[in-house]
């Protein structure tokens, strides 16, 4: 399984991603699945990757071979971002299209992408590529992107993400979206990758890439179970709950009466 | 859609449940999902239905019917909470049984449910029963049980819910992780109910009907999500944030930028 998520706000954008592939649950393995491109001062892209990984591998191959080749349609010359990701789409559904042309076995070859970034003189924007090619961006409303293995982190994302929040603050909640995911589905591991670009700094962005013993991530974790915890601490009483002299002295809050599981 | 949810804790049972039902987007009604059936001094069951509605409603008035008409199986008179938990997934498994007989359609008859409860002298246990009339208790590893949409509600309760901890932390516990689904997925909506049944305590335990205007259930809501945006404010920054003046006068915790979104 996988989980990526992609965030657009004012102030940039965050990228995410889970590291962990398996052929089934006995063959699990590491492969990145965050895939840069990028040409300081000019443009930069990312792309996410979900679903079959010879898939996405010849995808990420074939967007590399153009470049080099330089394609009529390639990632450093491309016009616009929606040029890009039709590119991306297109070319996710032609490798589909030849993997099922010599398959006799029904095996399910789709991909499914998160695509963005942004080229000089042009907005920056996130893409959601299905296996069919097409695809569609965030809004205002929905200003971030998720696939693969989503539900678990989307909680934190649809109570906190709006287009206001600052780049740092929406990069950490990625990696509680993430965390969260990778508690609940064993599927889902790091090494996590975390990308974040702020507009107009075409540059290669500020890039993490976090293994489980990580302090950093650690801190994160620990640091996010602390405030679930309080946070739990701090909600309203049921009307049958005693009112306890001590919870006067430190508001609603009270002592911890238990050891939260490890972080 | 359905969720529903139990938590067994030193102090007691936790049982939660959504209202919402659906044959299609287009047809939204509310049916209590929260079945009780209680003696005092005696006894208590909690049954929460997922699945065919057809099929659990027949289930809850075939229970009804053993115990008014005193059947060699009713609730009423059943030795442990063993035997009432197989008795529960028989009937499960035969209303399916009878109901597939005469369907030629190809109609999913499935329904899965959480029961539990007390009977006096014993202790109290809470079971997941599936379609097939099988199921599994929960254990002190994973002291909760869910059925129906189960994800977005997961991460809460894998972090917190732990045995040691008490009654009314558990319930508070079980309204957040629903209070997360009801807003991640509109096929799980209110009324909630909310039931906690102390051990030993052999009464209609401490029960609540929550509408999405019960200025509790909203008071929950938005101190959650304050709360968790609080969490968010008090994670380690990132290495390449600037260190701000302001931000040592309050510990970690800067002002809240942003304006959060509705609870």
């Amino acid at each position: 399984m996988t989980y990526c998520l992609a965030i657009r706000v004012e102030e940039g954008l965050v990228f995410c991603s889970d590291s962990r592939t398996n052929a089934g649950i006995d063959n699990m393995i590491a492969y990145s699945k965050m895939h840069r491109f990028s040409w300081t001062h000019k443009r930069h892209f990312t792309l996410l990757s979900s679903g079959n990984l010879a898939t996405t591998q010849a995808v990420v191959k074939k967007l590399h071979l153009d470049i080099n080749e330089n394609a009529p349609a390639n990632l450093q010359t491309i016009g616009s971002l929606q040029e890009a990701v039709d590119y991306v789409g297109r070319t996710n559904a032609l490798i589909q299209h030849q993997q099922n042309n010599r398959d006799l076995t029904g095996t399910n070859f789709e991909a499914t992408f998160i695509f963005g970034g942004q080229i000089a003189g042009h907005k920056p924007e996130i893409f959601l590529v299905y296996p069919q090619g097409n695809y569609i961006h965030e809004s205002h409303e929905h200003p971030f992107l998720q696939i693969g293995e989503t539900k678990y982190g989307k909680p934190i994302l649809d109570r906190v993400i709006v287009p206001g929040l600052d780049l740092a603050r929406a990069g950490r909640c990625a990696l509680v979206s993430m965390n969260s995911t990778t508690r609940s589905n064993a599927t889902v591991g790091p090494p996590l990758e975390l990308l974040m670009h702020k507009n107009n700094v075409l540059e290669k962005g500020l890039y993490l890439h976090l293994t489980d013993t990580d302090p950093f991530l650690q801190a994160v974790s620990s640091g996010w179970n602390e405030g679930l915890i309080l946070a739990l601490e701090n909600l309203p009483k049921f009307a049958w709950e005693e009112d306890r002299e001590d919870d006067h002295a430190v508001g609603r809050v009270r002592p911890f009466p238990f050891v939260p599981k490890n972080s």
